[in-house]
This record gives structure tokens, sequence and C-alpha cells, in this order.
């Protein structure tokens, strides 16, 4: 593309000027956007300043000299904090700030009742994985259609984007499960490292086999899909349930002969033998997941 | 190549034909090594007699037949019963039966005593990976580094093979380790898919989701690597403990809005607090592996 083909960028106001938000700014600004910022705290905006940012003293200020408003803050009791008393109406919201399901549909209706379109947002990345095209950073959307294929561009500067449904909570549902699933296999990272600590074995050397294990096992999950949605877990079994907690023994007497704690195992396993001694031993391990719903408890 | 070129294959004698028994001397059979095999139950074995296996009455006919004797059976116990009176001097024994390191080590000193060379190993894949050479299964190995060598073609032709070290226990450590860290992360895709399972959103959209995130984060382990090696958790940390904390609160409460049982993330998150109220918000989360070390207490 040549510079006479570039259309003239979307003008945007920015709240929140923290690592994430200040990391959004600089590729925004980079890429040839009028970038308004506010930061509670002023002195952590005024270095944007000096990269072309205008600075607005009141978060009601930076919301009136844009219709592309988007809030990248603490939580969602400091977006209420920042936008009360600011003029919402024919506005379009974008919030970038970590929520719950439940609050971001909350501040859908709440930024609604005001006039504005809202899209709410769950990202997945950290913020040198911003305006780093190769670095598999993306952002989850959902919420307002509308607004999100009108600034989609806008969007997909600093990151990929990924729109998942009408339902202002879905990018935050989305959000959190990733997460979730990570903290699983953050706890698994935590225990293989700690079972290997006390023997001559380097981490580094461990961590290659660690990480290509984990990324060859990873695709369980979609047999796992396959069995929710068609409400059968025996098919095309290679593992059965019977077989993994027979399996899961040797995992515990190796972690007691390590003397590594077993406690981020063995919720896991208790769910499994649960599910086992409920008659399931010809499933895979996807029965767990109708044990964790409490749901008509 | 030509069949001129091929040179003989080692026979071999393989104890046990239960389901990965059965698949290992398929592929030896397949790949032109003789075959001896015996199994507690006869008729076990029996349908590898017309793949062209010799099936010998009694585990100590069948260690008699060969040099290279290979153990496929439950567990450490079952390889104590069948090897319980053969005579073991001379053979070596590569032990695929899963087992702890420990057991490993004194079955290792077991087989020496009878003048036998040992090799432990874990076994990494399910059988239908077993022959398959695109599967990514593979098979540590630890113990005689001369068996291992004699026989490293040999012990190639089912799945790939890693030698990690004379101590024969280290196959089992390995093994263990990443079917551990393996547990952790089904864990994590477990409470995930309990989470968006309320919602009108489809497993099968969302798996690929999960796998990719999974495979991108995965890499974190290296960063725990460095830090294990050098000591100092607070190299290069992106997303600190402090702010992981924080984080987990959302987690937690979108489990609560979804009615899920948070019980496979709680233990982490504890591990994690607990780090942090020592003081250590500025690390990583590798902190965690220091807290389940149960040596010294
Ligand atoms: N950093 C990451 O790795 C990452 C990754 C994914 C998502 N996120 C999400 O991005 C959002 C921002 O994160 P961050 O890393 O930029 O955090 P941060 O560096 O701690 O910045 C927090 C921001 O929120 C502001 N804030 C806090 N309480 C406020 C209140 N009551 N009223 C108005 N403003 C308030 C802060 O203003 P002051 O400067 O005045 O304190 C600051 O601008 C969070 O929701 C986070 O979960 C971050
Ligand atoms: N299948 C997998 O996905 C997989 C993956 C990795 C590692 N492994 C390991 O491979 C080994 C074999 O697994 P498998 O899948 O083949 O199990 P399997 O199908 O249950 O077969 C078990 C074998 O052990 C024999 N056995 C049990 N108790 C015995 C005893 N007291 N004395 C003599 N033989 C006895 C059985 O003989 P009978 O026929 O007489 O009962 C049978 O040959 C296990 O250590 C397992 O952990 C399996």
């Amino acid at each position: 593309m040549t510079d006479t083909a570039v259309a003239p960028r979307t003008p945007l106001t920015l709240l929140g000027t923290g690592a994430m938000g200040t990391a959004l700014a600089r590729v925004w600004l980079a890429a040839g956007h009028e970038v308004t910022v506010w930061n509670r705290t002023a002195a952590r905006a005024e270095p944007l300043a000096a990269e072309g940012a205008t600075v607005a003293a009141r978060a009601a200020e930076a919301v009136a000299a844009n219709r592309l408003v988007i809030a990248c803050l603490l939580d969602d009791a400091s977006v209420g904090e920042a936008l009360d008393g600011a003029a919402l109406a024919g506005r379009d919201l974008v919030n970038l700030t970590t929520g719950t399901p439940a609050q971001d549909r909350a501040r859908a209706a709440w930024a609604e009742e005001r006039g504005a379109r809202f899209l709410g947002a769950g990202i997945m990345a950290v913020p040198p994985m911003i305006g780093a095209p190769g670095s598999g950073g993306y952002v989850f959307y959902s919420g307002s259609a509308g607004l999100f294929e009108e600034h989609r561009e806008t969007l997909a500067v600093p990151a990929g984007t990924r729109y998942v449904g009408a339902d202002p909570g879905f990018a935050a549902l989305h959000d959190v499960a990733l997460l979730s699933a990570m903290s699983g296999m953050f706890a698994g990272i935590a225990h293989a490292f700690a079972l290997i600590r006390p023997e001559g074995i380097a981490p580094k050397d461990f961590a290659p086999l660690l990480v290509d294990w984990l990324t060859a096992m990873a695709p369980a999950a979609h047999q796992s899909a396959e069995g929710l949605q068609s409400g059968d877990y025996t098919r095309d079994v290679v593992s059965n349930l019977a077989m993994q907690v027979a399996g899961n023994a040797t995992l515990l007497r190796t972690a007691e002969e390590q003397r590594v704690s077993p406690e981020l195992l063995t919720p896991y396993m208790r769910l499994m033998e649960r599910r086992l001694a409920q008659g399931h031993g010809d499933e895979d391990g996807t029965g767990v997941v109708d044990l964790l719903d409490l749901r008509g408890r």
C-alpha cells in the first residue's frame, strides 16, 4: 500500500494509561490515530503527550472528544467511577477492562440506558504482545455487532480480534474460561517441576519435554467437546477412566517418594474417582465436567 | 532400501500382551523381528501366533528364549511375579511397565543382582500411537547405557526413544512428571468447559480456542525453568504474582456466577496467595514450586 491509499484513521478516546492502556495508546498513535487519553493519576498519562496524544484533565472531557471510547481500567468498579457523570449518548463504548460476564452484561445495560452502544472485551495478551502481530495475542469482543463492524479495523490495530456473539458477557466468559484452563495447566507444570527438583535433572532440559508434551496433549479438548455435544463420553476412548484412576496411584506414590505435596493433583483425582464410582469406568475423562456443575444442587 | 540391504533383526521376548504389549508385538513382528511372547492368561497371547509370534507357556521359558527381554505388564508387582524363578543371568531386561522411580530403582538392583542389565522406561503414547511415526509418541529410557546403545534400533521400532540418564528411575520420573502436568491441564480444561456449559456456546466452537491458547501459553514453562536454575523468579516478569492473585478474584467470581465448583482452581490460588503473603508479589508464578516441596518440613 502507498500513503495515498491510506484512509483517515478513526479518532478515539482511551480511558486508563496503566501498563495495558499505555501499550494500546502507543500502537494506535503509531498507526496514525488521533488519541485522547485520560488517567486518574495524570502523571501516568503525560509521557504519551510526547508521542502525540491529547491528555484530557477529566474523564468526561475525554469522552466528549470522540465517539469511540475505549476503557482499559483496573476493574468494573473503576469503569463506573470514571464514567460517572460523562455524557454517553451516541458514544461507542468498548470495555477492555477485565470483568466477569455478569459485570459486562450489567455494564452493557447501563451504557445502553445512557444511549451508548457497548462492546465487552477480554484481552488475551500481555502488554509486550500489543502491536506485535506475530505474538499470537488477540482480543475477544462481544455485544453490539454494529459497533464491532464499524470499528473493526481500528480495534484490529493493537491485536487480532475475535467477535464471539451478541451477548456482552461472552467475551469475558471466553476470557475467564481460557485463563482458568491456563491456571490448571500452570498448576500441573508447578507440580512437574517440584517432582524433578530433588534430582539432578536440569529444569531447562526438562522444560522442552514438558512444553512438547502439553502441546501434544492439549487437543484432547476436542474429544471432550465431541462428548459434551453428543452427550456420550464413551466414544473413541483410548484411555478409559478406570485406567486413568489406576494410573493416578502411581502419580500420588511418586509425589510421596519425591516429598512433593499432592494438593494440586488430588481435587481432580477425587472427581475422577467419584465419576468412576458412579459406574462410568468406560468413559474418557469428560464426566468430570458434569460433577463441577452446581446447578440444581 | 532393498531386501538385500536389510540386516538381521534382534530376536526378542515380550512379557505381557495386554493392550500395549499386543500393539508392541505387532509392530516388532511386522518389522521382521522374531518375537517370543508370554501372557499370564494364555488366550490373550494366542492371536499373535497367527502373526508369527512364538507363544511360550511359561514366563521362564520366554526369558530363556532370547537375550533381550521386554516386560509390559500391569505394574511392578506383576513384573516381580512373572520373573520369579526365571534365569536372568546375561539377560537385557527392559521394563516398559509403568512404575514409580523408586520401584524402577529397586527393580534395577534386583535384576543386576541376578546378572541382568536393566533399562527402566516410561511410555509416552497410547496403543494407537505405537508404530505410527507421525503420532508424536515416544518412550523414555534410563538405566544401563550399554543396553540402550546396543538395542537402540530395536527399541526405536515401536516409537521414538529418549534416553534420560543412568539412574534407572529417571525414565519413570520423567513419565510421571509429564503425566502430572497433563493432569493439571486436563483439570483446567474441565473447568473451562463447565464454565461455558450453561450458555449457548458450542463446546466444538470453544475447543479450538482452548487448544490454541494452551499451546501458546505452555512455553511459560521455559520462564519457570530459567527461574528455577538461577534461583531468581523476578527476571523478565510480564505478569507478576500480585497481578495474578488480583485476577484470580475474577476467575472465582465467574465460577460462582456460572454455578461451577471452584475446587479445581482453589488449591493453586491458595499457594499463589501464600507466596504473595511471604512478600513475593514481584515474582512470576514459579515460587509455587517451592511451596510444594515437603522436604525439611
Ligand atoms: N497487564 C496485563 O498483562 C493485562 C492482560 C490482560 C488484560 N489486562 C486488563 O487490562 C486492564 C488494565 O490493566 P493494566 O495492566 O493496565 O493495569 P494497571 O497498570 O494496574 O493500571 C490500572 C489502571 O486502572 C486505573 N484505575 C484503577 N482504579 C481506578 C479508579 N477507581 N478509577 C479510575 N481509574 C482507576 C489506574 O489509574 P491510576 O494510574 O490512577 O492508578 C490505571 O490507569 C485490567 O482490567 C487488566 O485485567 C491486563
Ligand atoms: N494402554 C496405554 O494407554 C498405556 C500407555 C502408557 C503406558 N502403559 C503401560 O503399559 C503397561 C501395560 O498396559 P496395558 O495397557 O497393556 O494394560 P492391560 O491391557 O490391562 O494389560 C495388563 C497386562 O498385565 C498382565 N498382568 C496383570 N497382572 C499380572 C500379574 N500379577 N502377573 C503377570 N501378569 C499380569 C495382564 O495379564 P492378563 O492378560 O493375564 O491379565 C496383561 O498382560 C502398564 O504398565 C501401563 O501403565 C499403557
